[in-house]
């Protein structure tokens, strides 16, 4: 069993209404100077062998799943124990 | 200017119905043999320099505001370029 981790995040040009939200309730609870973005993490067990082949169709799954392309840039990553 | 990710993932123990419904999009999509569990992702951008002070409050802001540690396990770590 493998794991590969999926990062999904807004791309740069992209607004970020609930990285923004958590930037001013982190002001206000006296943490200052954070600015910070908010994005998804998908862990996936693969079942088997983790090939090359294996791993194409995961960055398959996260391009028509995963992440919206128009708005989100992802990375795909092989997790080690 | 430093960079901080901080990943928040449901405790083991606990459903994760957003990831089972994903684990059954990708088996209908045809992508076979994968377990997805999701969490979330922050990027925190620190202003000025990273001291062991500053990870203590990036922790501290962590636990409160961006898990839900009855539900969730987070960790922090520093980005290096």
């Amino acid at each position: 069993m493998s794991r590969v981790v999926v990062d999904v995040m807004p791309k740069p040009e992209i607004l970020d209404p609930q990285g923004k939200a958590i930037t001013g309730s982190l002001q206000r609870l006296g943490f200052e100077g954070l600015s910070v973005r908010q994005g998804k993490r998908f862990e996936i067990e693969v079942a088997g062998d983790l090939t090359e082949e294996r791993l194409d169709q995961i960055r398959d799954a996260a391009e028509k799943l995963l992440a919206n392309t128009v708005i989100e840039a992802f990375t795909v990553r092989v997790e080690e124990d």
